[in-house]
């Protein structure tokens, strides 16, 4: 099965199904020893790992060389957060050949205006796409892919941007019948009200994903009851590795010495363990010649 | 004073200096914002970061647009740790433009062959360069440097391929004489037998560079008596990063859910405060026109 | 004197200045040789070279690559045909950034929106930006670059998109107060009865840049009495190779053979010569130890 | 049938095929709608189009970066010039990988030493690699391939470094043995007689591969009776691209003036052709809702 058809599967279950996110090839592949059985891309973790912001300061080829080496590190699908397609139609469809060509299995695009800003910044002064806009972009991408189960997930940003339930409930309908495979509903909210609203009027009519960041202290058993398919825990990984970065550079620097951090921290062979560096002794044994 | 000169003043001052390994731009603002004086740009982190093998499988101007994102998050200089120059005499001379042109302070390049293997690996078979071939190179680099505080530092690697002392001091001496700014002396072994030997033979003729990851519990008032210029902290970004996430990928996926991990991240505001979100805000309010 | 200072001079000169399209390091050193003062780094043209459309198919690092090799293959300033700065204000000024990095020496960015469509295609149903919107955008790009010289041209599509004069010279002057160093005022008529209304209302406020493409066949005598500070010779070095590759593939595939086409191409000493070859043989000597 | 399988046909073909020379997505899109069956991207072109030399100075990926985009704008198949596999066996299976990706249909690689020289300079002195390691590097690369049809052909360089025949005859031998697909005779004579001297002995063991481009007086003729496989037009659309920019640029820069250029170079209408401005006309009419 390939990468876009373990995505598929992932998000048509009736499963409440999780994918973790990552932001360079190395935490793509921690996520997937850990068990996961996808990785989300975060727009916001891939560009404040590269150093800029998230809006738009990296272009997209840019994120695709990061995605290039995630997708080349692992074998569990990758959905991208692909902000808003990074322009109008034309620019989502040309995202999808290439994305395809990478073995990205799918793309979330969301209804706001490039270039974008983070959902949790500025959030009511966030101006949404015109809707039939959004829908020929839509529409524009899934009849580009070329492999049939290729996901392209519709995020509605009604709630971050104070439009409420039926302006929600009306863009993630259009949504769906423009071809969306599943509807992200965002809420910056810190418990599930608008989500549980949204879910109670959908019913079961298309697969919902959630990124709960913000009502994280929800108990999991909750998105069960209300049907959610996918749950992405959407950037943990580069926040923990920044507490631990800035704790270890701290010490470091305040000690002058790797003498209290080496227990704390994992060791080199097991960095060149993650870089598969018994695969390539293999192959020079087998490719190159014997030294004299 | 630029980077470049900075970088000198660490490495021709009296003290020993000390800068700390990052591998993107957000570890690279995290160093700096920690106090560090200087940052190295380490092969064996970005490769890993990336999801590849420290054997030159990221081209070198893949590693170069790691470095512009490096160098744009960050005031403090920035040494790279530039591998063999990437080629020969010419490629690695290109390489001192290139860096030049991203602000970069200065480059490390180690008298083995292209594509290189990582010093702690397969480390008795690996082969050193000709001591012509590799002094025409550091002439080369220090012939085409434009700003006259370019740092060119010449890493040896006899002790790590198991040439011994005499070997080592012959090459350092090579090296010095063909302009190199620096000699960088690397030893695998877990005391510092090999770096006091050098140090004796070699006394203060030229700045000495170390790499004390294997050496890490050797106290750090020894390398003041040795009369180290500099010492680097070479990876440890990376491996409490790797750490930090396999934890954390661990436990959110056994729990299924964030409950127990909000305590042991930076918020997402922190995340934001990172990447410089307040800047563009007023950036905004200057240069976008009201809304209404 | 830097390459901004020498566009700077062309610019503010009294004299009518002209540069030349490239569109790849060849055909920007070409154009050196022949002895233009600038280049003109043609959106069209690097689009088409590449392979894709003038809507912003290609991504802004993508041109940024061109333009880097572009710009290290010559001496004289490069003026960037930017499209509409490839998003808002805040990728405006990151553009600057990067092209002050790689030494290019100015920008022209187009009151259109963003993704732009060329301005001979669908001219009239092209949207024009919200003045105060690009107005901001110019500011922020002037307030942002190092290099005082930095040129930043604002190019006027009123007259692309049937606004008229009014609305021409309504934005212009607005262009100019908020910072552009020039106007450049784009027509698309066979003759120049626009560009002389524009002109002959204008007089000499600020200097102003035209696009002889269409009307092509104006003798220059007349942008000479104009006031015209640059004239920029769009897309010919493109058009041109397409001719020849057009003609010279066709006869080989009809041929079979190369034996009629030897005396219609450049030899390949020619290739060898524009690539400097004899620089790298020098310097071969200089830094290669001999062979024995 | 994919681009692998359209290659290897070609190779595998009792007649004598021909494929040409590009070097952006431009060329390769003429020489598709030229006729010909396979492009050749050929490494001085792409070099020399980029502005650099011929001696791996443009990184691997930016090679692999062009590439992309003449794949993209193509459906015939193409045969990349990959010069030594930029480095060792590890370096050339990875871009076996990332050929795959990009749709590319094949790779030559040649039996000399990182960083490579053009075959055409300082040929007497250029160094071979050793026959073991290359054959490995070939066995690396067949292992490595997903598609089966993709295509490597072994160059042979012998004759170029003056070693004569019977080397020749012993390192294609050794290729073929390794799972080359074909071999490249290489050959800088203006006369065909070192190629007939391997033919003859040769026979007709596995196909054979030349490069015409210093005995291009040879009637092709003679390249049938010899029972080649595959003849490249190796760099000819670059080479009458120079001559046409080097005269249009001249003629213009004398003129100050474009009237006496315009019926020598194609429309800007042709331009946009190339670009298939059309399709997206198309699509907006599909995808983009009606402009009020």
């Amino acid at each position: 099965m390939d990468k876009a058809a373990k995505l598929r599967q992932l998000i048509d279950s009736k499963n409440l199904e999780f994918i973790m996110e990552a932001h360079n090839g190395l935490s793509a592949k921690i996520v997937e020893e850990t068990g996961f059985k996808g990785i989300w891309a975060s727009g916001v973790s891939i560009s404040a790992a590269l150093g800029v912001r998230d809006n738009n300061e990296a272009s997209w080829t840019q994120v695709l060389d990061v995605l290039e080496f995630m997708s080349d590190a692992t074998t569990i699908p990758i959905l991208l957060d692909g902000d808003t397609g990074y322009g109008n139609f034309n620019n989502a469809r040309r995202l999808v050949k290439k994305l395809e060509q990478r073995n990205i299995a799918g793309v979330c695009i969301e209804d706001k205006l490039f270039p974008k800003t983070n959902s949790f910044i500025n959030s009511k002064t966030q101006q949404l796409a015109d809707i039939n806009e959004f829908c020929g972009k839509l529409k524009a991408m899934k009849d580009t892919q070329n492999n049939k189960d290729f996901i392209v997930v519709a995020r509605v940003e009604a709630f971050i941007a104070g439009w409420g339930l039926k302006e929600a409930l009306h863009r993630a309908e259009a949504y769906h019948q423009a071809g969306a495979d599943a509807i992200l509903i965002h809420s910056m909210r810190s418990d599930t009200k608008e989500i549980e609203l949204f879910m109670k009027e959908w019913s079961d009519r298309h697969p919902i994903v959630i990124v709960p960041t913000k009502y994280y202290s929800t108990p999991t058993k909750r998105f069960h009851e209300l049907g959610i398919s996918l749950a992405i825990w959407a950037n943990h990984n580069l926040r923990t590795s920044i507490n631990a970065m800035q704790k270890i550079s701290k010490q470091i620097y305040e000690d002058k010495s790797l003498i209290h951090v080496e227990r704390n921290v994992v060791t080199i062979e097991e960095v060149f363990r993650l870089q598969e560096v018994e695969e390539l002794k293999e192959a020079e044994k087998k490719y190159l010649p014997p030294q004299e």
